[in-house]
């Protein structure tokens, strides 16, 4: 049922680009959903992949170019002349996704590529999108969208959205505007269906319409079409003007690539990678956060070395060091990362910032005292050294609500300044914690041995 | 426009429902969304959310039902009388919701509930839904949709329509079958508006539609609705018979849902939590990580006091713990991350196991390599001791082998024995390699040192 790509597929679509069989490649890969095809591009060379476009019939090649990855499309457009990127491609696509596809190319390509686009509304429409910030509702949403003005009968409006239906996939919703364009409700398809075609729309359309701004930022609309459950929100203006829509598959993608990324961050992976990706790319990803560790390592390393003293005269104080440590890393990355993800689910916090905090303080007192109590019973009944006993107990105490409160205060203040919150997760967090956590223990360590 | 649940509010809330003021909450209440009432429930004791249920029209009253967590919702249920929920909630309930919340049930209350149903249909609906897996597509599916036969017009089709369309909410597809019910294909409500109602179905329906089977996984449902951007999915039988749809809105909650919980995972927090919660609830969520790393930190000290002949004399050993520790932990989390967000997002690979395998390793060793080289680097030129050089390139070389290795086999065995592969992260791989590595480091540097 479900069309599966196998390696033996992959091979085969290779060995036939390279041995030019358009005729059976053309038999392989048109039954195929433009998805599938898409997919299938991640395992062929760039050159490969542009003689698969150039087999596609046009509106398919469009289909399979919105789903490729954005680096990948740029590589592919980047170097096609103006005039077929807007007859082979922008031509058959909504006005959000070749809004854009046009935004990622190179500046002269870009405007080159918009006066090549021969229908004008189209070519309006792209120019219009392009000046919305691409991660508000303007940036997103498309043009393409069925409206019906609330004074006409149901019979005017089925013939008005045969009329308009052509251009759009699928309509979802028909909105109700009035004849300034306002945006006044939304009417379902069922609706238009089950009611006599002499019905007026202004008795039977839905006054109770969900709504999102063009300025409204990408989470708050996932947030809305979460709750309500919506398929599609409309767009309007400071005026209330209907100016686009935006569909659940947008959402869709966006909640997914959020939740991918702050995954990413939190396991110190930088990019989007697989099990099945090539081996400098799994490198790549890899490698600057290791860098991170290994600095904090370094560091921790001096912090030690200037307690040479303190860890030579008492060895036992050396063994707790791994503890604390892994401690103040899991607690940190802990707290971090429930603040990470109430920002990432657009929770509307009703506690002001000052409870949030005394919170997390009363919090860390706990868990620290839990802990605490837990590392002395252990020490007291296995350890000779009342000294050892006490500093590690002190110490875990003090490094856990340090470490809590860090954990949490850094994404706030980093979601206040408009950075990635998510940036204080994972090896960034337990790398600084790491830290903090040692010098608090040899700092303690060095009261109780009165080691001067 | 967008309804924000504010402290004010609740308060008010809180208050009308103390002074018993039924009309004034009614006033305030009844204008909100079931999804509003719903959020507005979690900052409610159960007592007030219960004076809330009996306040609304049972429509409004099931829909809020459907909203709230699962288990407050038991909490609700479990003490009202059968036949209540039967014809309060049930009643207007989507089979796929009704049969959710009758599962929840407890054996005997769940019978007593059935046996109220009046609507003999909807009973055997849910009846029918129970059987299955609650995790497959039979389980998650809807009974109402609305389907043609092949062999009707659009005239036929559309008072048909009409008349199963009062059942269900929204219409998204039709589907069409043949005369023993087996699906068909589909169609569009556009389609229809848009072509003359003397046109036969069979005509104008699209056959190339993806389906799911019964028993078809959640993650698998996921995965289809989201590559090929389907807001509905039939499910059939064996003998392709049409038994019901899944909607966009069951994925969404999916997808969220799983990405929230392998992001707790990967930071060590069991359940989900909020800044905003309870402190015993947050307590609650984070200690069991925090036992685990603390046992972690305990036979980490038990393995650095087995070599305390080596630290004592070779204090400088004790200065890179942390580095060892911190590197293996990273390297570990990154490497089981990786295998665990592939599963998650349901990639097929097309490598197989050995060849997957043997990529691993090579990344680890060349990711090994260049940490091992950059840390020599900086021990060369900053310590005098050559042997502690030595001793720290080479573990740390080793080290980062088996955390990646570990790291990336882990979940993937996991996931054979079909055990969540998440729980090889965080915390749990990072306590493993930590002690790992300490016995690396140590065992070789007793090596360069000659410490017998």
């Amino acid at each position: 049922m479900q069309f599966e790509i196998t390696r033996e597929f992959i091979d085969r679509v290779k060995e036939l680009i390279e041995f030019n069989k358009v005729q059976e490649l053309k038999l392989l890969i048109d039954p195929l959903h433009p998805a599938d095809i898409a997919e299938m591009m991640d395992d062929l060379s760039l050159d490969e992949a542009r003689s698969i476009y150039l087999l596609l019939e046009d509106e398919k090649a469009s289909d399979v170019l919105v789903e490729i990855p954005e680096n990948d499309r740029k590589k592919i457009l980047n170097v096609l002349p103006p005039e077929l990127i807007a007859t082979k491609f922008i031509e058959y696509m909504d006005s959000d996704d070749a809004a854009d596809i046009v935004a990622d190319l190179d500046e002269v390509l870009k405007q080159e590529v918009l006066k090549e686009i021969e229908d004008a509304e189209q070519a309006e429409d792209i120019a219009d999108l392009l000046e919305y910030d691409e991660d508000s509702a303007g940036g997103i949403m498309a043009k393409e969208l069925v409206s019906v003005n609330e004074n006409w009968t149901v019979a005017t409006c089925l013939k008005e959205i045969s009329r308009q239906a052509e251009e759009v996939d699928e309509i979802f919703y028909v909105y109700v505007v009035d004849d300034e364009l306002k945006l006044k409700g939304v009417l379902s398809l069922k609706k238009l269906i089950l009611n006599p075609t002499h019905t007026k729309i202004s008795n039977i359309y839905n006054k109770d319409v969900k709504t999102v701004n063009t300025d409204t930022r990408q989470e708050e609309i996932a947030e809305i079409m979460d709750k309500y459950d919506l398929i599609a929100v409309p767009v309007i203006d400071e005026e209330g003007c209907l100016k686009g829509r935006i569909t659940f598959d947008d959402v869709i993608d966006f909640v997914r690539e959020e939740a991918e990324r702050d995954y990413q961050m939190i396991s110190g992976i930088s990019g989007d990678v697989e099990p099945g990706d090539k081996v400098w790319k799994l490198l790549n990803a890899r490698i600057p956060w290791l860098l991170i560790g290994l600095l904090g390592g370094i560091l921790g390393a001096l912090v030690l070395g200037s307690h040479e003293t303190e860890l030579s005269t008492v060895t036992e104080l050396a063994f707790f060091i791994p503890l604390i440590a892994a401690m103040a890393g899991n607690v940190g990355v802990q707290s971090s990362s429930i603040v990470v993800q109430s920002i990432a689910s657009g929770v509307k916090e009703i506690e002001s910032t000052s409870k949030r905090l005394l919170k997390e303080v009363l919090v860390a007192v706990a868990t620290a005292s839990i802990f605490a109590v837990l590392i002395f019973l252990y020490n007291f009944f296995t350890q000779g050294n009342m000294n050892l006993t006490y500093s590690v107990s002190i110490s875990l105490f003090i490094v856990i609500i340090f470490a809590s409160v860090f954990g949490s205060v850094i994404p706030m203040v980093l979601f206040k300044l408009k950075i990635d919150p998510a940036l204080a997760t994972g090896p960034f967090i337990t790398t600084m914690n790491d830290i903090l956590g040692l010098f608090i223990y040899l700092g303690i360590g060095k009261i109780f041995f009165r080691i001067i």
